[in-house]
């Protein structure tokens, strides 16, 4: 059992926070985390989903908090807002949250995103502990410090840096995944692996199947890797100042699709796949090894992406989208191209009339080798 | 002129935030925050009051922006809801604000409240330079990074820490200041001085008439000290895990008079100033030094405050309001309560049933002299 767990730690401004992943963990309750709930009073933010999955689970890991009271949001990025935000911030304080209560925020990506805001917000900062429930939240969205809610103008436009105290990854709760999401949590770990650890990205390679099928013990050993790979990069670059955006590979066409679907089309796994290739097509024309374009382009190819609804993913709304990107600097857009593997450049200059041309051709054929 | 002008630097955990100080400093263009603005958006933030009275210092300031977008939130504290943040959040996003944008402050402290509480969240985070418009933002609200809004069930109970870029305190914009505005922005002066600087104390003793009567460099000078004595608590302790709670002094029951007068009977300055008096009964049963005691009761008596609304301010709901006071911890209120001048002791032990026996007979005659 104790061979496929591990414990990280990411070192940022304000502490270090422990990742513990592997099975089990939840059932065995808080653990370390006890004396962080015991005479406290311990916030419990959850989905109706969520709740009746994995309640059991819940229960045993807020056992030792002083006081529980639960909170619910919805369930999917529609929990990302303002109004969520204003209406959990007004239940806390009617239940007498106060400055040392606690928050334990269980759920995917979304949930994570909106739990941080309100933990970093409420009294001007309570801790919280994130359990994510998805493979996404595992190796990507709990991790990092990122909090966000959404703004009819864009995704994760309104938000802040708080990491949690820890993040408690329990690989069991992967067994009730649906496989499109388990799909969509593999395409953030393929991102970080082609770009940043050559070993994962053969590990993966060789395990898809496995992976895509959900065997466990397969799922903690790659999310414990990538999640790793994005500790490291978010040790060096804790606001996203410079290295950590290589972390937007992928996501400037991925955000874009989303987007213009109107955030229902695709998952953000699912678009970001897409990304990847598109950002491909914009590699080659640059410094990719062909090797690297090849066997990432086979990888992606493998997890049989839902198809492009092109009838709305138009070139012009995507393009007006991307012109937008809340991660536009005044000067421009930032595109994250792959080199070799295990490596990336980031470059400003790639301009519109080229972009636009390129898009034509890959909404055109998604699936062309452009290599 | 330049004698009554100062510089103060606050060092906190993100940095270092220049405090400048003096007569004419907007007049004379952004200075050393040019480059700051240079070929950035800058949002100029500011309330209708604030822009008749100070509109052309305000243009003189921002002169050297790249692109300048102007903002506006209502006068008072009706400015810090989520409702105004949203909005504001909305309009910055419609003009493409970006993550390396701009915000500039310009107004009392609940515009600067609300201004870096906007900054801070605004995709996860743009730079704030703060220019206070009271007294009270320049002593006390915009520095030491506390930003915020109300929610129905409490003040300044959503928000965070976000330290601005600087904060440039022009003491011209003063003149324009009500007088009853400056008064409630010098009893922050001397809550500061009589627990943290004994020497400001007797200055404000000494210079209480041309203060009152709004004499500019008596001002500046007193605007100065207060600031550097905030400056040192905020170093200690920049989360107010500790020390910083001294800052708290006379808020107890100010705060809850505030509430029990729906925000709108007493300025905070004079809520916390019958919050002085209070703590000047509970201190007298306990390390009160006598001098100080009556040397802080005649400062205060000589404020001339607005009478207390008896018909509203009544025990119940006073101690009901304390009992929800969200600094209270799960253990309960932490009293500030001097000793001898420069200095004070915190005390959790105080019973309620002590507290409201005191609070009756404050309530019947505040400015009987308990020793």
């Amino acid at each position: 059992l104790s061979s496929s767990r591990s414990r990280l730690e990411l070192r940022h401004p304000g502490g270090v926070t422990p990742i513990l992943i592997g099975a089990g963990l939840l059932a065995e309750g808080a653990g370390e985390l006890a004396g962080w709930m015991a005479d406290r009073t311990v916030f419990v933010l959850s989905t109706p989903v969520v709740r009746k999955l994995h309640g059991t689970r819940i229960d045993a890991f807020v056992d030792a908090a002083g006081r529980r009271l639960d909170l619910e949001a919805p369930d999917g990025e529609v929990a990302k807002s303002i109004l969520q935000a204003d209406r959990l911030w007004q239940e806390m304080l009617q239940h007498g949250g106060k400055r040392d209560s606690r928050l334990v925020a269980f759920g995917g990506g979304s949930l994570t995103d909106l739990g941080g805001f309100v933990a970093g917000c409420f009294l001007r900062g309570i801790e919280v502990v994130h359990v994510p429930t998805t493979l996404l939240g595992m190796v990507d969205a709990a991790i990092g410090g990122k909090t966000a809610v959404d703004m009819p103008q864009g995704k994760n436009t309104v938000g802040l840096f708080l990491h949690p105290t820890a993040l408690v990854c329990d690989t069991d709760v992967l067994t009730t995944l649906p496989r499109a999401e388990l799909r969509a949590g593999l395409v953030e770990a393929v991102k970080k692996a082609a770009v940043l650890d050559p070993e994962l990205f053969a590990e993966i390679e060789r395990d898809l199947d496995l992976l895509l099928a959900g065997e466990t013990s397969a799922l903690a050993r790659v999310a414990g890797r990538a999640a790793a790979a994005k500790c490291r990069i978010v040790e060096l670059d804790p606001f996203e100042a410079g290295p950590r955006k290589v972390l937007n590979f992928g996501h400037t066409l991925g955000h874009a699709l989303e987007g213009v679907l109107g955030y229902s089309g695709f998952r953000h796994g699912e678009a970001v796949a897409y990304g990847i290739l598109f950002a491909l097509r914009l590699a080659a024309r640059r410094h990719l090894d062909v090797d690297l374009g090849r066997r990432l382009f086979a990888l992606i190819s493998r997890f049989n992406l839902p198809e492009m609804p092109l009838g709305v993913a138009h070139v012009d709304a995507l393009i007006a989208f991307m012109r937008r990107d809340k991660k536009a600097e005044e000067k421009g857009l930032t595109w994250v191209l792959p080199t070799h593997l295990g490596a990336y450049e980031l470059t400003s200059s790639i301009g519109w009339p080229e972009v636009e041309t390129e898009l034509k051709a890959f909404l055109a054929e998604p699936f062309a080798v452009p290599f």
